[in-house]
């Protein structure tokens, strides 16, 4: 099944919201080997939404909306849709209730506002996809040709329930007896640039790619590589897989952390948990980053004590004690600075594990010696200290991001005895 | 003048990449009146590609792409969109060379990879647009009928350097004598309902918004209110929201803390500075998060030092002398719990300003008294000590956001004298 996906806002064509409904989608419906042919991005016009949304179901007779369905007078999805189909509106008195009583629920000053009610207009004929987390119902079209689009709710964290709870499972009916897949695999590696891996891989002269296609993708948590088989069985993709993967992570050897969207922040905690060692960060230029990606993985407190931001030279003496001569010879930025921060905090924490990062993120601070990007790392596991400089590329906040990838890998490696 | 954005890459059709380019290109052309008529996003297939670009060329005749001109053999824009234009390709000499000089310099191992030469292939009669911040070069093609397609790169850091180096200037200089454009100027607000701002705004009976166009944008930093004014003179467009963005304003009253893309940590950065006072965080739920945001901003080393991360309750005791009694009393989560981080990190580091974050973000660890969601912030300014609970909507990672923001939102009216 192909679909295609239009989202639908002011904001995105001006470029003041990032569009992530259109990538969640995607992800989730190529699981189940539909395709997203093309994604659109329109403004909140009615003609607009209309037209985009009518070349797309030419094209493919599928189509997900997002956006335009709240309660404001700049959200005209469902009248321009209903329009196209050709279909009146009626003012659903049930939804009209729920909304009123939601708006009681949560304690909320006054009675329903007028508003709201305009998110109970529903096209005739139309099948109404309940929101479990938000107040804008979701709408399923479909003609007497059996073309189709649904409607979700531009929000995020709406957009996403209303997809897994009542769109996903309509799908999925119409899946049955499909054949073929699109499967993807993909191989994390960092610490190795894109055309150095390319030539890794390119001297594979032997290995058959026949039915696979092979993307890199840099960023700053490394380069992937992913692995597509089209139109094939599940088990045909399997043996692909088999076949290259293997030889793909041999070639990359100890640069790959991980497959799929494996997170390295949870390969870190994982290898933490299996060790039985608990960790404490330092941190200078990436000002908490780490110990916010650390902590964003639910679960990690049994691992992960916390930290100290030693952003002032100050407290990388006092709470970390990082000598005032290391600082006056070495430099704040320095591996002997940042060495002194690992295991400053392990000891303060009482940890196994102590990480120290301090660098010039930029886009001010650098010099000659240390140009901005130059980023210091350090790890302390039980006592053995290991360290390195490093030049980031980027500007500030990929500077950050690139070094606490970075030191991740520094823990990772010396929990798995490679570093 | 209209433009359209087609962004290229399996990677965003498969989710695995979220597009940032689109937004990024359609915020920087909005200054100079420029429209971004429709984002599309297709694949790496050849024929995708030249059937999107076709179909936007003939819709407004100017088309910016991203994507697909990397070294791989997934990089297809060039020759898709050459042989749409009925252009051969050449191997550009001087391309080959400075790659290899880049490849040098940078101390790379080896000689400059085949597949890299890749890059150097220009269609006939194109211009170059030059890549000071990666390999790439960009290709700026167009027709005798003066329609053109300018390719850029699809990693960001390389697609926003060349845009404002290479062809931004190429597309101002075609803008000559324009009368009209769009404009937009957003109030940002925060901790008020979409739907309450709504009201409030509905009830502003005497305001006269023709001309402009209002936008709610809700998001985990708040509402945005978003005024636009389109096809008037740039003055006209002043005077329109001179009207009426004071009106919205006054009705929103301490919930706006800005305008544009303000960011409320530099809202409370400047109002650190212009007080002349120091802060320091106490970080718990949020594991470094409004660490890491106050220092994401270029500059903040002067009033930020740094802080404590006290994810496990040892940290909070040990290093920020929370009281055991607190903790057995109250619990971790609690408004008592947050004021003596803030007071303690306060007087750990020394300075005037501490916070204190703690809640439960979930998915789990949730209970009756305090569900997922439930976040305890305070604040101690030069030993006031201001705190509050609050119940946050989102999953774990918004709950995170929203607390940070919070937190800034309660120092910065604690240091406007509004809390």
């Amino acid at each position: 099944m192909k679909i295609e996906v239009v989202t639908i806002g002011d904001e995105l064509l001006l470029g003041f919201t990032i569009d992530t409904n259109g990538a969640h989608l995607a992800r989730e419906l190529s699981q189940y080997g539909v395709t997203v042919a093309r994604r659109t991005s329109v403004g909140d016009g009615g003609e607009e939404i209309a037209a985009a949304v009518g070349e797309a179901l030419d094209r493919t007779g599928a189509v997900i909306t997002t956006g335009g369905l709240g309660p404001t007078s700049d959200d005209r999805t469902k009248p321009s849709i209903s329009a196209l189909f050709g279909r009146a509106m009626y003012l659903d008195e049930s939804i009209v209730e729920s909304l009123r009583q939601r708006w009681k629920v949560r304690g909320w000053p006054g009675d329903l506002p007028e508003s709201n009610k305009q998110q109970a207009l529903i096209p005739s004929g139309a099948t109404i996809l309940e929101n479990r987390h938000g107040s804008a119902p979701g709408i399923w079209l479909e003609d007497e040709r059996g073309r189709w689009v649904a409607m979700l709710p531009g929000v995020p964290r709406e957009m996403r329930g209303m997809f897994a709870d009542a769109l996903l499972p309509r799908i999925r009916a119409r899946l049955h007896g499909v054949p073929t897949v699109v499967v993807s695999r993909t191989i994390r590696t960092t610490s190795i640039s894109e055309s150095a891996l390319s030539d890794r891989i390119r001297n594979l002269q032997d290995l058959d790619f026949e039915g696979l296609e092979l993307a890199y993708l840099p960023g700053w948590e490394g380069v992937d590589l992913r692995l597509t088989a089209r139109g094939v069985t599940a088990q045909d993709a399997d043996e692909r897989f088999a076949r290259v993967g293997g030889a793909l992570m041999a070639v990359a050897g100890d640069h790959v952390y991980g497959e799929g969207a494996a997170d390295l922040a949870v390969s870190v905690l994982v290898a933490l948990r299996a060790a039985g060692k608990k960790i404490a960060v330092g941190e200078s230029c990436t000002g908490g980053m780490l110990g916010a990606r650390l902590t964003a993985v639910a679960g990690s407190s049994d691992v992960v004590l916390g930290g100290v931001i030693a952003y002032h030279n100050d407290v990388k003496v006092r709470q970390l004690g990082v000598s005032e001569r290391t600082l006056a010879e070495h430099g704040a930025v320095s591996e002997e600075t940042a060495r002194e921060m690992a295991s400053g905090v392990r000891s303060l924490l009482g940890s196994a594990v102590g990480v120290g990062i301090t660098g010039i993120a930029g886009p001010d601070g650098g010099t000659p010696d240390k140009p901005v990007g130059t980023v210091c790392i350090a790890a302390d596991v039980d006592g053995v200290v290991k360290s390195f400089r490093v030049s980031m590329v980027g500007d500030r906040h990929e500077v950050r991001q690139r070094s606490a990838q970075a030191t991740l890998n520094l823990v990772r490696r010396m929990l798995a005895g490679t570093a």
